[in-house]
C-alpha cells in the first residue's frame, strides 16, 4: 500500500512543472512522516528504506517494537523473521497442528517485495461475545431470553506509511464494535421492530409507542419502520468512528498513530453476514460459481466527485495550493487564456473552460487507476489514522478529505442452501491488482474440488494458493506470474470464509 | 406534481407539535407563491385553487396568459380548452392526420385531476442542427466534411407550483443544449481522441501534442484520454446549468419564473442515445421485453446523504429551524434526554442518540415514499427553476439543496439490432406512481402485436395506453384502475420512442 502515498508534487518540481506555491521545509513536525516517493510503477523494486520507520534511528526502532504479525499465526521468533524476509516472500498460514481458526476459515499472507520494511497489512480473526446492557428497552426481561450474543469477526487491515494504524485497528475495532452493539443485545433478539425511542431510566414505558405520537404524527407521515438489520450497519458504522476517534485521542496524547490503513471487516450475527469496507480492498462471495461482489473501492476515482464538492464547499481546505477542478492533464503557465477540458463537482461529462489563474493550480484529484491521488498524495479515499498525513513540502492537511466511514453490504446466509465450495474472500488490494474476480472463482473451483468437502484445511490451502498466484515466483529480476506478467510487489492477505458457517455441514 | 411541494411545516403546528421557529409571516415576498397545503396522499382531491396562479387576481391572469401546451399537440382553441377539463381528463396526442413527430415517436399527455389549475407538465420534441463554429481546433477543416450535426431531441418538464419554469425549459433547453454543442461539431465528427486544449487562435498548433509535455507528464501519469461520448455528456450537464442560469438572471430583471421543474431530456446524436435526467421522472427501454433502466430518481429519499452533507458542511443554509441528522419520525420536547434513533449524512443504518435541544428542530429530510420531503417543503431534489422557493413561514431558500445538474445514461444503438417493438418509454411521475417497469412492458408487448410493424400509428397507440391505463375510468369518486385501486391524479405525460431510430427499418 505504500506506493498509494506518495508525493507527485515532489516529482512535479524536480520535472520542471509549475512549482507548487510553498517552498519545501524539511524541518516541518510532518516532513518526518512522509514516505520516501517509490516508483508507484514499480511495485517489485528492491528492499527500501521503511516509511516512516526508518526517519530516525529512535523511530526505526518503536517501528521495529511494535512489528507483528496475527496472533492465530503462532509465529515463532524463527517464524516471524521469515515472514518478514523480502527476499524469500514465504506464504505464512496458521499451522495445521494448532487450534483451527473459527468457521475452519482459511489465512493466508506474504510481505512485500521490499517496498516498505516490515508487512503493514494486518489481520484478525474472533468470536465476540457481547453482553447485553441491563435493559435498555424498559420492559422487563424474560428469564429464558439469552443474556448476551455471539458475532465472528473477521478483519483485514492494509497499512499504509507506517504498520502502526493497521496494527491498532487489528486489536481494538472489534472492541468498538462490541461495545455499539451491547445495547442492542436485547433489542436484536425481539422478534419485534426495535424501539424508536428508549427511555432514560428502565422501566419507564417507551415513548416511542405510537399512542403517544397521534399529533404530530399526522403531519409528518407515518414514523419510518428500522429494521434490525440496520442497527447493525449502524452499530458498525459508528464502530468505525469512535475507532478512528480514539486514533485520534492517542495522537492528542503525543503517541504517534504511524500512517492509516484501510478496513475490511466482515461480522456474521444472527444469520446475517455484513461486510464493511472502507478503502480498497475487496470482498467477494463465489456462489456455486457464481461471483456476488460485497464492496466496492474507495479510490479518488470512484469518490472523485465526494472529494471535490468538499474542495469546493470548504475552498479553505485547498489552501492557496489545490484546485477542486479536474484537468486530464496538468495545465502549464504557457497555456493561460487557452480552452481546456475539465470537470467539476457536478459533472460527469467533460467540457472545456478557459484556463485562468487558478487553474494552475495542482488538481484535488488527479491520475489514474492505481495512479489516482488525492492532493498528489495519497491513492486511497477511506480509511483508519492518517491523522497527521500532510500534503509533503507543506502543511496542508489531507485527512479531512479522507472517511472513516465504511459502506456495509448484508448479505443473508439463511436465503439460500450453502455447499461446503461456497466461499467469501476477503483480499488486500495485493491480491486484486493482479487477480480478477474470475480468476479468483476459477482458483476456488480448481483448489476445492481437489480436497474432500470435510477436509477443514481445503480453505487454508484455497487461500494460500490466492496469495501465491498473486505473488508469483522470483524470475528475471522481478516476481513473475505464469503469464510472464509482473506479480504483486505489495503485501498480500487473504481470508476464505466457507459460507457454511457454523453447524450448517459437517 | 404539486402535491410535492407542499407544507408540512404548517400541518404541524395546527396539530399539536413543536413550533417552529419563525412565526408566518404573510406579507413576506414569497409568502404568496408558496403552495396551498394539499392532502399529499390524495391526488384526486377535487379541483382546487391552482398553485402561486391563484393568489391573485393578476397573478391568476399571468398564469392563465402564460398557460400553453406543445405546439406538436396543433390544439385549436376548443383542443386546448379540452386538454385543460379537469373532469374529463381526456387524453391528448398530436393529431393522426397532421405531421409525425421524429422517427414516429408516440405522444400522450392527461391534465391532474384538480390538484393544479392547468397542467404543468410540458414536452418537447425537435431535430436540431448545430452548425459548428469556425474551425477551434487550428486545424484546417477539410472541405468534405461535414459543416454541421443534427441531433434529435426528447424532452418532459414536470413543473411543480406553476407552470412557468416547465414552459421555459421546453422552449429552451434544447438550444442551450445546441449552443454547448457548437464547439464540438467538429471533434465529435474526428474520429481521433478530443483534444485536451484548444488554442485560443486557430491555426495555432495544439498545445496537447504529446510531445510538449514530457516533463510534467512524467509525474502526473499520463494524460487522461476523454472520449467523444463524455464531451456530449459535458455538453448536457452544462445545458443544463446554463438553463438555470437563465431562469435566474429572468428573475433578477423582476421577471417571476414560476415554480420549477423536474427534466428528464433525451438526445440522439452519432449512433448513441443520452438520457438526461434530474428528478422524479424515469425512462426505460423495452427491448425484446427486457427492461433496461436509462434513468434513477432524484428524491428527498435517494438524496438524503447529498443534503444532509451539504447541511452539514453548510449549517447557515439550515438557519436555526433544521437539523441536519435524520430521525424515524418528530421528536418531541418531552423527549429530550431519553435515546432515539437517528442517521448521519455518513450513515446508511441506524444508531440511537441522546435527545439533546438542536434535535427538537426539524429535520432538513423527513418522511418516505412520494411524502418525503426537504424542508418539510419539496419532494424532489433535481431540477430546474424553484430560485424563489422558501420554506413555508420563514424566508429560509430551499434552492441551494436542490441540485440542476442531471445525471446523463449512455445507450449505444448500433450495439444492438433493433426490432419495430423496442422502445424507450419515458414519463413523469404521473405514470410511474401507478405503474411499474413491468407493467408498461406488458403494455408494450400488448399494444404493439395489435399493430402491424410498418403502422407508424403504433407508437402513439402505446403512448395512449400507457397514460389512459395509469390515469383510469371515473368510478366511486375517483379515478380508479381496473384493480379498484386509485389512479394517478396528477398530470400524466409519456413519450414512446421507437429505437429503430432514423432508417433503421421502415
Amino acid at each position: 500500500m505504500l506506493n498509494r502515498v506518495r508525493s507527485a508534487v515532489a516529482h512535479l518540481v524536480s520535472s520542471g512543472g509549475a512549482p507548487p506555491p510553498r517552498p519545501k521545509s524539511p524541518d516541518l513536525p510532518n516532513a518526518a512522516s512522509a514516505p520516501p516517493a517509490a516508483a508507484p510503477e514499480a511495485p517489485r523494486s528492491p528492499p527500501a528504506k521503511a516509511g516512516s520507520g526508518s526517519a530516525t534511528p529512535a523511530k526505526a526502532v518503536e517501528a521495529r517494537a511494535s512489528f507483528s504479525r496475527p496472533t492465530f499465526l503462532q509465529l515463532s521468533p524463527g517464524g516471524l523473521r521469515r515472514a518478514d524476509d523480502h527476499a524469500g516472500r514465504a506464504v505464512q498460514s496458521p499451522p495445521d497442528t494448532g487450534r483451527r481458526l473459527p468457521w475452519s476459515t482459511g489465512y493466508a499472507e506474504v510481505i512485500n517485495a521490499g517496498k516498505s520494511r516490515h508487512n503493514e497489512d494486518q489481520a484478525c480473526c474472533e468470536v465476540v461475545y457481547v453482553e447485553g446492557r441491563r435493559s435498555v428497552t424498559g420492559v422487563p426481561r424474560e428469564p429464558s431470553r439469552g443474556q448476551g450474543l455471539c458475532f465472528y469477526y473477521w478483519g483485514l487491515f492494509d497499512g499504509h506509511a507506517g504498520g502502526g494504524a493497521a496494527e491498532m485497528a487489528s486489536r481494538l475495532l472489534h472492541r468498538h464494535i462490541r461495545e455499539q452493539l451491547k445495547d442492542l443485545v436485547e433489542i436484536l433478539q425481539d422478534p419485534s421492530p426495535p424501539p424508536l425511542c428508549l427511555p432514560t431510566t428502565p422501566g419507564t414505558p417507551d415513548s416511542s409507542d405510537p399512542s403517544h405520537l397521534l399529533g404530530p404524527q399526522s403531519c409528518w407521515s407515518s414514523q419510518k419502520e428500522v429494521s434490525h438489520e440496520s442497527l447493525v450497519v449502524g452499530a458498525v458504522e459508528n464502530a468505525f468512528q469512535l475507532m478512528q476517534d480514539e486514533q485520534m485521542a492517542r495522537e492528542r496524547r503525543g503517541h504517534q498513530v504511524e500512517g492509516g490503513c484501510c478496513a475490511l471487516v466482515v461480522i456474521y450475527l444472527l444469520g446475517k453476514v455484513y461486510v464493511a469496507n472502507a478503502g480498497d480492498s475487496r470482498a467477494i462471495i463465489v456462489r456455486n460459481g457464481e461471483i456476488i461482489p460485497m464492496s466496492r473501492e474507495f479510490t479518488p476515482e470512484t469518490e472523485r466527485q465526494r472529494l471535490q464538492l468538499l474542495g469546493f464547499l470548504k475552498p479553505e481546505l485547498l489552501g492557496s495550493e489545490f484546485t477542486h477542478l479536474e484537468f486530464p492533464r496538468r495545465v502549464l503557465p504557457k497555456e493561460l487564456g487557452q480552452r481546456m477540458l475539465y470537470r467539476d463537482q457536478n459533472m460527469t461529462g467533460w467540457a472545456y473552460k478557459k484556463i485562468e489563474l487558478e487553474d494552475l493550480r495542482f488538481p484535488l484529484v488527479c491520475g489514474e487507476g492505481k495512479k489516482a491521488r488525492v492532493m498528489a498524495t495519497i491513492g486511497v479515499t477511506r480509511g483508519l489514522g492518517d491523522h497527521s498525513l500532510k500534503v509533503c513540502s507543506s502543511t496542508l492537511p489531507i485527512k479531512p478529505f479522507l472517511s472513516c466511514f465504511p459502506e456495509v453490504r448484508v448479505y443473508d446466509l439463511t436465503q439460500y442452501e450453502h455447499c461446503p465450495d461456497d466461499v467469501l474472500v476477503l483480499g488486500t488490494d495485493g491480491l486484486w491488482d493482479v487477480t480478477t474476480d474470475c480468476e479468483v472463482a476459477a482458483t476456488v473451483d480448481r483448489v476445492l474440488s481437489a480436497y474432500e468437502p470435510n477436509d477443514h484445511s481445503r480453505y487454508t490451502a484455497l487461500a494460500q494458493a490466492l496469495v501465491l498466484g498473486a505473488r508469483g515466483t522470483p524470475r528475471d529480476r522481478g516476481w513473475r506470474l505464469p503469464n510472464n506478467k509482473l506479480g504483486s510487489g505489495d503485501d498480500i492477505s487473504v481470508f476464505v470464509i466457507p459460507l457454511g458457517g457454523p453447524g450448517s455441514y459437517s
